[in-house]
């Protein structure tokens, strides 16, 4: 039931004419309370999007009444008037939602609010994702969020997780559920996808009680061990964000470990669904770096690995080239010798101290999942890290997007 | 006339069975002297082939009279039964040479030696290139070292560079002429073409007198603004060596900064070579970063792009998809500022200020040669990075490479 599965939130998806072809573009999450606690981690690229501008903003202060989110248009490089933009979407989405209220007690599945407090457009988080550097078209944007409000519901969840996907062949939703309450959550991204956040938006909700802080402490947590171990084509989006938010409806507040955990679980699912539908993508590839000094070179190898591209032809290509493999590994300053490393592919440890090892034509990489795993016999850490492979597939869907 | 061109050298191809289809797969060349100073530069790359370990330690003393290169096998991660291969090709070549002599007075255009010093193993460098992780046939290579000895000439540099090619389509030379000495160059590479060397073997001559230390510096400068530019996809490889041979033949010693400025010279053409030949590509792209507060940030800012493979992929379908580009800049810690940045494609501003500016749609690709020129408005420095596109037929042939 994603975003709506913990109570005291409605959403709606629907179609304002941003994409051609109909699909639905415009989603609205909306945090009925009673409180409306909120976090969220944004991409490290320094060329930032205006709607991640505007959040980092509107974050500042923990407290997010609604989510708008849009496909169809990513509003980054698009100079001060995009960034009126999404502040003009704002002002819409808080002047309509007041209008017909939001507040404490719509989880009665009538989808209308019994009246509330006005929201302004400080507490409204705005999300984009498309192609970067061309303005939106408002003119289609703000009825698309005034059709929205008009349809939120409880049930609301899928059809907002539909309306966020772009190059996305299926929605992704996940609900976790803790004690008495409950976590759910949507995510987008097929392309772009890397550390520090794959190109992705991601909504998590939940009806615990907890303040920014604790939402603060669990949400980079849980991207720390989901999202950022994503790193399916190196490409770090301008329009990545997280966003967590507690209604506190069910009454209950959960320790910060029980809420970490929870939201952890969500992201990596989320994370998972990423990667087995990245654009074009044959394998889902997990790299499990072990033996590593530390977590840090765990990762950096992992992540090396996964962003090599002779690594990911040859997985492609059903080939098991663990030459490859150690060659991207010695690009890295992660603490291991050359000659001590093992790397296992599916299961058969086709090199061993650095060398070859058992017979490579045992390796069967005809299925769609791959696991390499790499022992740096240099310690007690480990990390995995999740990619795809480079497909002919990749190549026609990233050389035809903008075309 | 590639390594041949200046006095004092000669070499060989011959074909000795590395390769299935009966191609020339080793090289020799010789210096006959008087001189035999040598500089090397190696790969960065942590996970070393034993060629390279066995060079490098040759190289610190600074005296090279011959280098053997194979194709067909990289001898790379091969453990100590690799090195001890490397170490008796050494022992075998030296030998041979020793046999027929090598040394002062081989200019004659005869291609025997009138008798020389006998050399050491110690002062013979050793090249590969091929597939990782599998073993040389020395049963092949020794008695293709034997064949290459007998082969030398004075005009055996176009069969030596010939030799050294794997996935090349053409062998890459290069002559530069000082005042009354010259340098001449061959190099393979094609793919794992990246930073602190592309997957490449290159040795550059000079007839000039320089000894090590002079011709150390040249080699370094030359590299850094020559191979350590090209990026065509990312990957560092486990062989990459590059040396300088000064015979002294000419008689002539030029300034440190003449014999520099021809190396580099050599190594420009050489790595020009290299992109217009890699794997797969359809597009030979110059990234030109103007406006940097300084060149190591000009340098990161070009292979964040060069390496950005959404960008490449673009390209490839001839879409001047310049957010992608400022997304690629994003990622970088260099000064500047997201709503400063300028970029033109083939002469196209399509990006001014962070935003749209002229009309992609004026903007010619169907061409190979690409410029794309990122202005960051933050400084006086530049520099040029040169990379490839990412195209299906990369994909085909890396995916296919070791099957």
């Amino acid at each position: 039931m994603s975003v709506t599965a913990p109570r005291g939130f409605r959403a709606a998806g629907v179609a304002a004419g941003l994409k051609s072809g109909g699909a639905r573009d415009v989603a609205l999450v909306v945090n009925d309370g009673p409180d409306a606690a909120a976090a969220g981690v944004f991409t490290a690229n320094r060329v930032k999007a205006a709607p991640v501008l505007w959040s980092q903003q509107v974050l500042r202060a923990g407290l997010v009444r609604a989510v708008v989110l849009n496909s169809g248009g990513a509003n980054a490089c698009t100079g001060a008037p995009g960034f009126q933009d999404t502040h003009a979407t704002a002002e819409h989405a808080a002047a309509t939602l007041s209008g017909i209220g939001i507040g404490i007690g719509d989880d009665d599945g009538t989808g209308t609010g019994r009246g509330g407090p006005a929201i302004g457009a400080g507490e409204v988080a705005i999300c984009s994702t498309g192609l970067i550097g061309e303005r939106l078209p408002m003119d289609r944007l703000l009825p698309g969020v005034t059709a929205a409000v008009a349809e939120l519901a409880v049930d609301g969840g899928l059809a907002a997780a539909e309306a966020i996907m772009t190059t996305d062949t299926r929605s992704k939703t996940t609900v976790v559920a803790g004690t008495g309450w409950t976590v759910g959550g949507m995510a987008k991204g097929a392309g772009m996808l890397a550390p520090a956040l794959a190109t992705m938006l991601c909504v998590v909700t939940t009806d615990a009680i907890a303040g920014p802080a604790v939402l603060d402490e669990a949400l980079r947590e849980a991207c720390r061990v989901s999202f950022d171990r994503v790193d399916s084509d190196g490409c770090l989006s301008t329009n990545d964000t997280v966003l967590l938010l507690a209604s506190g409806a069910s009454g209950i507040a959960p320790s910060q470990a029980e809420l970490t955990a929870a939201v952890t679980e969500a992201c990596r699912d989320l994370a998972r669904q990423l990667i087995a539908d990245a654009e074009g993508a044959s394998k889902e590839v997990a790299i499990e770096v072990v033996g590593a000094a530390d977590e840090d070179d765990a990762v950096e190898v992992g992540r090396s690995v996964a962003r090599n591209n002779l690594v990911k032809t040859a997985l492609f290509g059903n080939d098991p080239n663990w030459g490859r493999i150690l060659a991207a590994v010695g690009t890295t300053g992660a603490a291991f010798e050359p000659d001590d490393i093992d790397v296992a592919v599916n299961g058969i440890w086709v090199c061993r101290g650095g060398a070859a090892a058992e017979d490579r034509a045992k390796v069967d990489l005809s299925g769609r999942q791959v696991t390499i795993r790499i022992d740096l016999h240099a310690g007690p850490a480990e990390a995995t890290i999740w990619t795809n492979d480079l497909s002919h597939a990749y190549v026609h869907e990233n050389s035809a997007y903008s075309t």
